[in-house]
């Protein structure tokens, strides 16, 4: 699993077009301000253990959330981020599973749709933890390769 | 090289503070319309032959700016879509040698600053082609994976 984490001003989307994979669903629109926006891609590697990589996610969203003090969490796919993607049907159980989970955990969700192209607008902060990259897998969330050197290099590196 | 274009109706941008490793530079905000919006990084792999990544990246940008008909392009560092970062040194050459050969080949070109941490808006046009990313090395620009086949899953599944 490959997270992307936005803390964004808003995020606001709009479904244009299905694909062959798309989910069904009446959310073919939304907007949610002062959010957490959790650009994410399930991996293949991550068909192995759904509910260990949901409940992994879940934790490290979490963990941001209340460092940034969010209540709001916006769920996008987005497979661009991962060169290994799950099957569809992986990726929008554990998408589901996502929003669900979060959503016992008193945050509220939006989660855009699966499978459509998307018009989207987002507006990001830019303080230095207002963006934030994850590679989680079903033993545990970890940062990126090398842990802390690699996360303190990273965010000199970001632009 | 990784590199994710977008076809945006806009890019703005804000550079809110510096890391240790930011480049000098008076060109802290800017705004493009109508543009491929282009976010980049530059991998360790890069460092063998960086004139030739940015010879290949410049024909990936501008295959997809024609089809697209944009003339109007944002070159923005963004080191989340790689965990195989190059140096600094490489990446700030590497990004400054697309913009001039972008420049060079009559496209305006706004380059945001490499190694800040920065506030952005974007809107993605969310038709078929407005969100497409590639891996790029120094031999050939080249599409992630397995090529088309891939390629064509990737709009799939993608959000
Ligand atoms: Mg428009």
């Amino acid at each position: 699993m490959k997270v992307l984490l936005i803390h964004s001003d808003y995020l606001e989307f709009e479904a244009k077009q299905k694909t062959k994979i798309a989910e069904d669903t009446d959310i073919l629109n939304g907007k949610m301000d002062e959010c957490l926006t959790a650009f994410m891609a399930v991996e293949k590697e991550d068909e192995e253990n759904p509910e260990n990589v949901i409940k992994n996610t879940v934790d490290e969203i979490v963990k941001t959330a209340e460092n940034l003090k969010v209540k709001n969490i916006v769920v996008y796919p987005y497979a661009h981020l991962s060169s290994e993607l799950s099957s569809p049907k992986v990726a929008k159980d554990v998408l589901k599973g996502i929003e669900e989970y979060l959503k016992e955990r008193d945050y509220n969700v939006l989660r855009a749709p699966f499978g459509w192209y998307k018009a989207f607008k987002i507006s990001c902060k830019g303080h230095p933890l207002s963006e934030l990259s994850r590679k989680i897998t079903a033993d545990k969330g970890e940062k990126e390769g090398k842990e802390i050197e690699k996360e303190e290099a990273k965010n000199e590196e970001k632009s």
